[in-house]
């Protein structure tokens, strides 16, 4: 399959041509090309059909992309046409906003979880969910299958949380805490960190003051 | 200067040195080398080498680096040896927690105002500050001079709110809504998207299932 090949960078960008396509279909757009998509996502036209052409070819030549299809295999080529179980550990001020953000239910992400261990959030009730004790979370996640976790505690237990998750199956977390998790090559790990992206920011912004 | 030359992605990298710096400073080690930095951030030695040329030479051949001066060294090429001021917009369930994060003021980024559309979040305390009405935004950013916002509003109102920022004069923006920002070129704007990420991981996750 030629998309084992694409380098992981490739693959991290197609979330964003899958969100632009699905804003564009919003906009009632039937056709776009890879200049248009270039200009709104600040890449070069070039850039996105080399990522493309690692999947399969999705436009005619001269007539660019039908929105509607490149988006369906997007989602086809992500797994996201099935929809995909995640549990989420800690209940805190950003597990709160985590468990009741729409976004991830609507696109194929749905939180059937909330674990935390501290006595006074456990039995809490965060949008549809009764947090429960993380002594529960191996498991919960043993029953149920869960292959995903986001993990929104503080560093200090973000790796013992995780080997956790990995020992009970888990094999992608998406990752709040400021650390480097140690996980086995199989388990995939997105971290987001939003100080190593207002660093990034300042080295340039920085230069110009 | 030789760091006008590093490419974006080399850039993004130096805020993930940084932390196992940081990582390594903490567990009271005083050299490393990168070998070590690569094996514990799952990149490879030569990658860290040759990003950190970019830069400078910063390590003894065959002694490695020692872990205060390369910490301080990537403090200093990352603008990070002053403390940046940052206004957050939106107090939401994410305003909240963002508010509420000690990992910004830990990194020399000061929330040094709250602001939001809301008359019922207007004049309530989140941490240290009372939520402004965003209708004040602009003159408050003029007045103190803030170049960098983190954006925290639903994804309706971001491109508005984005063009009150750059009008205002904020150099740098931290998206948290699901857009994409039109701003002018001048304008660093770095998404957090965790939609993206878990797309990312499951295009690996799905894979192997």
């Amino acid at each position: 399959m030629r998309k084992k090949h694409a380098p992981d960078i490739v693959v991290g960008r197609l979330p964003l041509y899958l969100r632009m396509l699905n804003q564009l279909a919003a906009e009632g757009r039937s056709t776009t090309n890879s200049q248009e998509l270039g200009r709104r996502l600040g890449i070069s036209a070039a850039q996105i059909r080399k990522d493309l052409s690692y999947f399969g070819g999705f436009g005619k030549y001269g007539s660019g992309y039908d929105v509607i299809y490149l988006r369906d295999q997007l989602r086809r080529i992500l797994h996201l046409q099935r929809s995909w179980p995640v549990v989420l550990v800690g209940a805190g001020d950003l597990g709160h906003a985590l468990a009741n953000y729409h976004g991830f239910a609507n696109n194929g992400f749905d939180i059937v979880g909330i674990f935390d261990n501290d006595d006074k959030k456990i039995g809490t009730i965060i949008g549809r969910h009764e947090v429960q004790d993380v002594a529960l979370l191996e498991k919960s996640i043993k029953e149920t299958g869960v292959q995903i976790a986001i993990l929104a505690v503080p560093a200090s237990s973000a790796q013992d949380v995780a080997d956790k998750l990995v020992d009970a199956g888990v094999r992608g977390i998406l990752c709040y805490a400021p650390v480097i998790l140690q996980v086995p090559p199989e388990v995939k790990v997105q971290y987001i960190d939003p100080v190593a992206r207002l660093q990034h920011m300042v080295f340039y912004v920085g230069e110009d003051s």
